[in-house]
């Protein structure tokens, strides 16, 4: 990166010339045969292995950098690779490349009276831009996902990761080269500067068809007030379990744990522990006895408080927050009428559970509670498209259109119709 | 409507109060059963032949105010009511009443290794905002076809057909109220103030879901520049034929006249004609011929004026121009790729034709032009939501985000998953 390109103007035009090049990309892979796109992705893992030296010692230079700028160890932690992430990262490629493709699939077909046949197929979106923040496995996840759907793809890491995620793209593109798939495909933004964000929030003149943040709030809502394309973002999520009166005593507190305690800094984990007033005699204790064992801080409703007098009390603001900590919000409910309308009201629609035996309310639950993902007698942390069979996620979308829940490459599709005839016109 | 509401802050609260009611009634028709939903369609069929003379003189008002404002013959027309064409309107309320329900599919099921069970299954979008200008019918099909599909809608129509819209309203709302569905549930802007558009836009403080526009290019592109929340557009439809050498020459002559001159002002009608060179000797002219019979006016480029000295040449901004009239451009091209690369050059991806005997070419241009809708062998015209057994549409969407080619019932969905486990937790 030239000192020069630094000026406003320059990352303006160099990156619109990405965007021109990405779109041209995006024609050739969307008609590429999956056994070219596979042989791309799995050339990346290969020369993502045989490069780990260069991209441990572009990860050394971004440690040096941040640790220099004073950023935490924690950040650093996130930011840091070693050989067995670098084999994690190449593994997920291949494990990407082996998913079936989703282009071409047929979603629908049928027949018209007048002997018209039409099919719904699956279509990649186009191209695809990817904002996010200093996880370097983003570069290699996201480039590969975006290929495996036919998409192009332009990609935005942050400046954090910039050497470490400049080495992962490069092997990527070596491995589009081995396939002869235009390089283009996968692109990313050469800029640290700020700029580079702007010029996708704009689309990048017409070339991205889609963005996805991914990252912390602050970005996600800088992305979802200023895009001027439609984004696939993951906001938050407050996720709920509801505890009835018929539920299985075992399984709830080893549901209820699991999916607050499992890792708390994911978003299908739990925020807000609903119990049914009937089931407090018999459950809440132990449900509040192994959380506080396991090392969750609890807040609670009065009725809560009166059980367990340690526990703080929880205020209106905590039915909104998700901690994405070791803290538990825990309200005491009628039954499984309030126990949803407390879930439309402050939930945010990503992931929410009912504990129970009966298997009409939770029909019911399932049915009622508006959220993405909505589960019965298991953990909230499943909510992952790993654990769906997606193979993998770019990320967990939190809106209603298109795609909803973890995005993986069949949502990373559109679709068209293919309408045949032998020369029908309209009356 | 009281004259005091037309103060803006007015129309801003009430505008608000309405999007607060549309919200809690998209809760009751999301899960009402599909008989209550198709009880309260019948019903508003009914009562909208009942109330036919009150729609007829509310028609006769929109047209006396329109004629005093000095509306043009053929926009009186198009907002001209009669008793034929309330019946359609009845009519097509019944066939909506009629479809299938598309909330509750299945649209996937898969058991995971862990013995989860996954199902992704259609949910209403929430509340649909349509904002649309003066055809009257818009307000009973869209009305009617967003609580079929589970949402509740907000409309709001042009001021020129504002006492017809009032009256056809409160003839669903009626419908509603029979089934004991809240009449909430389709909502009308009483307001022919335009701040209530400015409203919509801005989402109507988080209660709307998407917005559908309906009308002009200018319409839709402001909503499409201003809106806060997602939108279903349709831009324009730049709709292509291509004609290759191994055609059926009658066929070719059909499809291309009744593509271009069925309606000439509806968005699947053709607007170039792309023929292969050597398609040129023996189909130009019996193509062009039967064009100009049937009283198409032509643009064509050297090769085509080179047979036909009387056609007025081609500029590049006729490849860019929706005619929505008697006028198509002509092009001879080398063969399919150098068509493919003119509709992805200069097309809209709406709707393009390949007319050929030729397999091999069909399936090439089915797969690699990225239109909504793509056709083999059969008019452009067969565009259309009635057309493709979708029983009716909200409009033809453009983009490439959820909703593509015809907005149906089920393209008012979105999903959820819904999980079932017998206590999973994650490892």
């Amino acid at each position: 990166m030239s000192v020069a390109l630094s000026a406003e103007t320059d990352v303006r035009a160099a990156m619109r010339e990405i965007g021109v090049a990405a779109r041209a990309a995006a024609r050739v892979v969307a008609n590429a045969p999956s056994e070219q796109k596979t042989r791309a992705l799995t050339a990346a893992a290969r020369i993502l292995r045989e490069h780990t030296p260069d991209i441990l010692a572009a990860n050394a230079r971004d440690l040096a950098e941040g640790g220099a700028r004073g950023l935490s160890a924690s950040f650093l932690d996130r930011l840091t690779l070693n050989e067995a992430r670098i084999e994690a990262i190449a593994k997920a490629v291949e494990d990407i490349a082996a998913l079936p493709d989703p282009v071409g699939r047929v979603l629908a077909s049928f027949e018209r009276p007048n002997g018209l046949t039409i099919e719904r197929v699956a279509t990649p979106l186009g191209v695809v831009g990817v904002i996010y923040e200093s996880r370097p496995n983003v570069t290699a996840d996201a480039g590969a996902l975006c290929l495996k759907s036919g998409n192009a793809v332009v990609l935005r890491g942050g400046s954090d990761s910039f050497h470490s995620s400049a080495a992962i793209h490069a092997c990527l593109v070596a491995g589009l080269g081995e396939a002869g798939l235009p390089e283009a495909a996968i692109s990313r933004a050469p800029f640290a500067a700020r700029e580079a964000v702007g010029e996708m929030l704009a689309g990048l003149d017409g070339a991205l068809d889609v963005i996805v943040p991914r990252g912390g709030k602050s970005l996600v809502e800088r992305v979802q007030r200023e895009a001027r394309v439609p984004v696939f973002a993951h906001l938050e999520g407050i996720v709920h379990i509801y505890v009835d009166e018929t539920a299985d005593l075992d399984k709830a507190v080893r549901i209820v744990v699991n999916s607050k305690m499992r890792r708390t800094g994911i978003c299908g984990a739990a925020e807000t522990l609903l119990i049914a007033r009937a089931a407090v005699p018999r459950f809440a204790r132990p449900l509040l006895d192994a959380l506080t064992a396991a090392g969750c801080a609890l807040r609670g409703d009065d009725e809560i408080r009166a059980l367990r007098p340690d526990v703080a009390p929880a205020t209106e603001e905590d039915w909104r927050t998700e901690y994405l900590d070791a803290i538990l919000s825990v309200r005491v409910v009628a039954g499984l009428d309030e126990a949803i309308a407390h879930i439309e009201n402050f939930g945010s629609h990503h992931t929410d559970c009912i504990v129970t035996q009966d298997k009409a309310a939770a029909e019911r639950f399932l049915c009622e509670v508006d959220s993405a993902i909505v589960l019965h007698n298991a953990s909230t942390q499943f909510a992952d498209g790993g654990e769906f069979g997606f193979g993998a996620e770019i990320g967990i979308a939190t809106g209603r259109m298109h795609a909803r829940g973890p995005v993986g490459v069949e949502q990373l599709c559109t679709f068209k119709y293919r309408v045949r005839g032998e020369g029908q016109i309209r009356a």
